[in-house]
């Protein structure tokens, strides 16, 4: 197959960790007969250091015309503490989401047997979870109104939800739970709020076409709280876009590793793979930061191809180096640990 | 000291757990002297079902004349996925929070000696946890305009600060944190949200007034991970409404027990005191639920009224129920377990 791949390295540990990537799906391209064409592209603080904007024009020509996009992470902290910025890294984020149309983050949350007791949670609160957060990502209070009011003593942002959006979404929740264990629980705040109340009675109608599906509603105060005391429970979870952003970055404390939890975020013609990690910036340019969520994300992408062995090969790959101890610091646990690009040759050379 | 204290029963479980709480407060008052006058007055389902309202003015009248409010829960079921449904007894809770002028929800989460095995995170994350989280309870998406558009096809919600409310918030943070660690986290999502970017501007022209306290800012969905890793990293968080409503039901967790988790509403005028757990109504009318959150929540009480004494006196009879095994069925671990009322007839008598 030949492939195109936009590549969209980013800020902080972005660029590292997408040279690993970039190794291992080159073997895999190797092994099994693939052609893929990477195609650099700015973007983040990167992208506005260079051109002013955190995601340009030709960027976005780049990954619009792609197979698919591998991003690193964008984030800069001197954007953080400035609330007068005028232009953000994370603008360019929200705008890309919105203009390929990526309206799904698909984010899977597993352990990992050899890492299980890493995890703040008890191993048995945690072994055998698999579940799926499927977050909404092109529309909410990311992409309401917003703005200040009374001389700047006012500050408002609007979440807004059509009901398309909702339906969109949901239809992939119920097709992912039919392939799956069959258990979809959607996670709003209907108790409070209007656009939760649309979200519940849209799922609630989409209820008789999927007849084999157990539905569940759930408040996200409870679920926040839910997912830490048994994650076993929840099969395939769907949600507004800020709930997610806060549950699904609450999920990956039980795998015990942010640097292990790959995405996708799912488009009507392209998608795009990236680790669910941020750019880490005090690990940048040190070599040290961990690539296997990266390269996780590297394997949903072949999956979503249906390129299936290719992606298997991946996933055996990463989990022959965490059980041969070939892991950067932040896994060793004291023990031997390897930089980011000596972990990225290891997988390469073993596939 | 003569007291008037409003005793809102609420919903569920409400009614058996405040009993137990209204025992103990009478054995209070006896031992050290006090004179309670309770002022019962309805409120959420139960309120609806005999007045139509869930926060009658009647109730509001009892409330903003009491010393303070002792609450227990509300919320229905059947409410719940009935998104049609015009009253719902979360609105009467709503209402109370601002015509009271509730806006401080103050939620401390710490764990207890003998209980510390049953939470689902490792005994050394957690030991010795000692935060507060203070939610804005008052203002945010909780209360801004919301509605539907476009023939129902569209709903929204709007999250609106003013600066007063933030300050007024942050004040108390502050205050909080210099009398503990000296440590405030503000907790938003200012990387997207206008009204995070004005609370964080808010809070960073208020750290000079405080030049002891060091303050930490953290985006909502990095603080849902931390909280579950690290608990014991925070001192004193602050926090808009709806981030507080999902992280302190997160926080939750770290002691192992919902039934255990107090928590204060604090008003200019009048406070409100209330167990964190919700309504459970398949536990209601059955005698066991656990009245501990709800009699540490008195606790909290006679704390804000100077009465400290009476306050430590509460603490230490619950830590005694607790090292004795007096406890609900949710503690008993498959051991013998007590009724609510039992319960809450030993902690009356051991005071
Ligand atoms: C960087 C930020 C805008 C972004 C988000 O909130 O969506 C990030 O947290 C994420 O989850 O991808
Ligand atoms: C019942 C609901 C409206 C309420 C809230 O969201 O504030 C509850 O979850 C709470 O935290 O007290």
């Amino acid at each position: 197959m030949k492939l195109n791949i936009a590549l969209l390295a980013g800020d902080g540990i972005g660029p590292e960790v997408v040279d690993q990537a970039v190794k291992v799906c080159d073997a895999i391209a190797a092994k099994y007969d693939h052609e893929i064409t990477w195609k650099p592209a700015l973007t983040g603080a990167a992208a506005i250091d260079a051109v002013g904007e955190p995601y340009p024009d030709e960027t976005h020509e780049i990954c619009a015309s792609a197979d698919a996009v591998l991003f690193g992470a964008i984030g800069h902290p001197r954007f953080d503490n400035d609330p007068s910025a005028k232009v953000r890294p994370e603008q360019g984020l929200l705008k890309m989401r919105q203009k390929l149309g990526l309206f799904a983050n698909v984010r899977p949350t597993f352990t990992f047997p050899s890492l299980i007791d890493k995890s703040p949670l008890k191993r048995e609160r945690i072994e055998g979870t698999d579940l799926i957060i499927l977050r909404e990502l092109t529309g909410g209070i990311y992409f309401g109104e917003r703005g200040r009011k009374d001389d700047n003593h006012t500050a408002f942002d609007t979440m807004t939800y059509q009901r398309f959006e909702i339906e969109r979404l949901a239809k992939k929740g119920f097709e992912m739970a039919m392939k799956r264990s069959k258990k979809l629980c959607c996670v709003d705040k209907a108790n409070v709020l209007e656009s939760s109340r649309l979200w519940r009675e849209t799922v609630q109608a989409m209820e008789k076409d999927y007849p084999e599906v157990e539905v569940s509603y759930e408040f996200v105060d409870a679920t926040a709280m839910r997912l830490i005391q048994w994650p076993k429970g929840y099969d395939v979870i769907i949600t507004a876009n800020l709930f997610g952003d806060i549950l699904t970055d609450e999920a990956s404390v039980i795998s015990g590793s942010m640097g292990l939890m790959p995405s996708s975020s799912v488009g009507s013609k392209v998608s795009l793979y990236e680790p669910i990690h941020g750019s880490y910036p005090q690990a940048a340019g040190k070599d040290i930061a961990n690539p296997l969520a990266t390269v996780l994300s590297a394997a949903m992408l072949f999956e979503d191809l249906e390129l299936t062995k290719e992606a298997e090969e991946i996933r055996r790959v990463v989990n022959k180096s965490l059980a041969e101890g070939i892991v950067t610091e932040d896994l060793a646990e004291g023990g031997k640990s390897y930089k980011t690009s000596e972990v990225g040759d290891w997988l390469a050379k073993n596939i």
